[in-house]
């Protein structure tokens, strides 16, 4: 079962006409690769943000505003395992927004892209003509293969696989989703001791995510309800395991690696990252509950559609 | 004197700690260029189309906003004369929308961009939560130099160049802003027998654009009235003069380029192109009137802000 927006897009990528050789990674992935000759290549994501879905303008200013569109291509870089290298911004600005306005989303997309050399190279300003219409900010962003690892894809997870996540999760929206960051360095720092078979980061909510890792790399998954690193907002929620799997906006690793690979990773000790359940050939999303009992994991994280 | 607009991204310029070296092209001209290593390069361009703005869904149908919205990015090509390579979109839909009209918006952009080979190679999907949102189209657009001339840029305009624009101008809203061809193959095919010194698309019209292309370049401008190639829509305009000089959307090239360099292009006698003035050291943008008054000329075209 996909969302609506997972079967639009896989319909997106059965139209498009994509040479592997030019575009090796299209269409389904965070990033799309593009090959420049020379063995040279660039990877590009693409995000809309907007008040009253990403962000809400009654309580977020405009620099925090700024940081999260940042941000958020940011973390797509972290999921491909590649480091970013620009970025270009366009806004559609309410009536009344001006340079004040401007000035302050772009002290807030300067600071998220300094974290990572990521400077900020070009844009385009809009003005709605009509006083109802609100603040959407887009980021593109490229970046490059690390060349110690190719950038990891949704589509490489194995049988055996280990299941992890960094940091914990649920709960975002008390506040992480605007001041989160992205995790670059630990994909970065990871992809250089072991080898990752697939990655993303939980944008849309755990279940949503891994249901999208599970259907591109055509395997099933288990996840220990226990084993799930409960972030505190999450701990505070009505339903902390319901939190935990379905809430967006973690900005969290989600990626699934090789046992051998992993016990290298856990040598090292030193990752904020949980091993959280095991890639299966069942074809199904699974959930071991505390009591041992195994309940399907439905995806049941925020669908755009 | 500028527009805001153009105070604005002046502003931002002068914030960006942008590293030459790495980025040669930044913020200020129609695509950033971005070095890659052994001499590869790639640039970007990122449009916001809005409805109400840039379009209006009440007369136009998806498929010609989803046109449009690569066909403007295409443009922005050609005024760097590079080759367009692939695009990402994002779009924030407004209630209601959703597999229907997005595969609509999909054929356009994929019919834009198919006429140079520039393929759709990811997006994003988001939706306004509240009725009264309207679409937001985003397109993101990378390029490459062609090799035999690099990247034309707005800031390169030298005393005693020839201006020249292509086609005809004015009275685009009337319908060719959502038809337009963009002026790919134009470009590629003069910088290949010519050197240019400055070009742009004209998107916000004439006086605007032309304003942009003497403030970079630190020159003036002498326009002829009666040379400037008016278009069948504005000949219908009450006041075609004013049509062909402030109208936006026109996006045709613009241009400046040394006069025995002009003499081959008017040699080679093939295209769609018109000398319509002088490049100046008076450091003003003045237009001769058909009786041979000279009168200054406003940037009078379309702000954003």
């Amino acid at each position: 079962m996909q969302s609506k927006e997972d079967n639009i897009t896989a319909w997106f990528a059965a139209q498009s006409k994509i040479d592997p050789a030019r575009f090796p990674i299209g269409i389904g992935d965070d990033m799309a690769q593009v090959m420049l000759g020379g063995g040279a290549s660039v990877l590009i994501t693409t995000d809309m943000l907007l008040d009253g879905v990403h962000f809400d303008l009654k309580t977020a200013t405009l620099e925090q505003v700024g940081y999260k569109s940042m941000a958020a291509s940011l973390s797509d870089c972290a999921a491909m395992a590649t480091i970013p290298l620009c970025a270009v911004c366009a806004v559609a600005l309410p009536k009344g927004f001006g340079q004040k306005e401007l000035k302050a989303l772009h002290a807030g997309l300067v600071r998220a892209g300094r974290m990572f050399d990521c400077e900020l190279i070009g844009g385009d300003i809009t003005a709605w003509e009509t006083n109802t219409q609100k603040l959407a900010v887009n980021v593109s962003m490229l970046s490059r293969p690390s060349g110690y690892h190719p950038p990891v894809r949704r589509n490489g997870a194995k049988v055996g696989d280990i299941i992890c996540v960094s940091g914990t999760l649920g709960g975002s929206l008390a506040g992480k989703h605007l001041s989160f960051t992205p995790r670059v360095e630990l994909a970065l720092a990871m992809t250089k001791i072991v080898r990752l078979n697939a990655m993303m980061d939980i944008s849309d909510g755990l279940s949503t995510d891994l249901n999208r890792i599970c259907t591109q790399s055509k395997v099933g998954a288990i996840i220990e309800a226990v084993k799930i690193p409960v972030s505190e907002a999450a701990k505070n929620a009505p339903n902390p395991l319901f939190a935990v799997m379905n809430n967006g906006e973690d900005f969290e690793l989600l990626f699934m690696l090789p046992p051998e690979e992993w016990e290298k990773l856990k040598t090292a000790g030193r990752y904020d990252i949980t091993c959280i359940g095991t890639v299966t050939d069942t074809g199904r999303m699974e959930l071991k509950t505390s009591d041992g009992t195994i309940v399907p994991i439905e995806p049941k994280g925020f669908d755009h559609l």
